[in-house]
């Protein structure tokens, strides 16, 4: 598989309501210190500097995303594209506006606006290694307990758990493939399930704390105190 | 069962090591925003005022958590109790040192510092409307998928699953035979495992985002900045 950045695509998923967040915008244009979440995700991704293209999945009839993205100095070939009904076809969507000779596929979550580039380089390097599909993951640090309505029914052993982020990598044929066989997308929440259910084998690699998914507003809370702190130290080290 | 709160008692555990946080200390000595973790659950447990007795499972040998215990002004009976090797024997040993008359009983985590009073109404309500076994838990936010090494095994539907968390409550009986009959310890992350093998329903109630768990550098970042928000708020409300 090619080392050249041109092969490689990242499809960013930006089409989120944002309800949790309350803020009565799409998540990725909710700001973090001064921030669109979505120009942080693109600040992560242009700091990889793992992909050759980029795709954003955008809600249909937005304008302010892509205003966005138009103006972003990505350093490489970046376009907006229209998300359907459910997250599965947003990701479609971005898998057909994506170059056909790109032979890797990350898809990512513009609320992860803080993964750090280490998390891209192992899921990149896990794919060019020969995984079909690849998820950073964590620990999980809460007892994760299966539930029905009210009544709890069982409790997995935690140490076989993960909590599982994004970049999620592909072997760009493997997810085209997962995508047109998988048409049940009741609940899927992630798109290495589609893999799963063709029963090719998705491969962990490290994830990171940082790459949290901004949902609620106590998220919105640490990323600040992040990027601010952040921000300071680089003053301090001019 | 009674409405008295001097039939209610609160189990803090603080007999954890903190290694991932780094700061070489037991986790409830670790300041946040000039408070130890240990005082700021305190707090939260006398702010909701559930509880008449208050017992605190410190590490064996420990001098300061107890300092800070005998010098806590809880308004209701407190002790330090010494934690054993596991945390089953350390719930155990706080269970024995409980009053013989109390009949619920609330399991709690010194790092789920922040947990606001309605957590523990909840979890104590539904005891007292005739659940044996209670834990307060929320949606997960992360797909979560199952392990074995590096490959993914299964993705559980993350509808059905619940992250919970502290306080877990209790008939008192009920957790005195729990802890009685399990002996194999190996994988119990928390008390209601031990319910649910003996076979005895345990009940979800509402948890919430603030009873986070404080695991990780990222966890205390955010500790600091909700405690330092909430002092303004309050500063400003004067």
């Amino acid at each position: 598989m090619s080392e050249d950045p041109r092969r490689v695509g990242v499809i960013i998923v930006a089409a989120g309501s944002g309800v949790r967040l309350g803020r009565g915008m799409p998540k990725a244009l909710v700001r973090c210190a001064g921030r669109t979440l979505l120009e942080l995700s693109l600040d992560g991704v242009r700091a990889s500097a793992v992909a050759g293209h980029i795709r954003v999945v955008v809600p249909p009839g937005d304008t302010e995303l892509r205003a966005i993205i138009d103006a972003y100095p990505s350093g490489v070939t970046i376009a907006a594209v229209d998300g359907g009904s459910s997250r599965p076809e947003s990701v479609r969507a971005g898998l057909a506006a994506l170059p056909a000779d790109v032979d890797i596929v990350l898809v990512h979550d513009a609320a992860r606006a803080l993964t750090p580039p280490h998390v891209f380089h192992s899921v990149v390097a896990a794919v060019r290694g020969g995984a079909a599909a690849v998820v950073p993951g964590i620990a999980v640090s809460d007892t994760i307990k299966v539930v029905d309505g009210n009544t709890v029914t069982a409790t997995p052993d935690r140490a076989t758990l993960r909590a599982v982020q994004t970049p999620q990598g592909f072997d760009a044929a493997t997810l085209h493939a997962a995508h047109a066989a998988v048409r049940d997308h009741g609940s899927v929440t992630d798109d290495a399930m589609l893999v799963e259910s063709l029963g090719t084998p998705v491969t962990l690699a490290p994830g990171d704390p940082l790459a949290f998914k901004v949902t609620t507003p106590l998220d919105l809370m640490l990323a600040e105190a992040i990027v601010l702190q952040a921000r300071a130290q680089a003053q301090e080290d001019q």
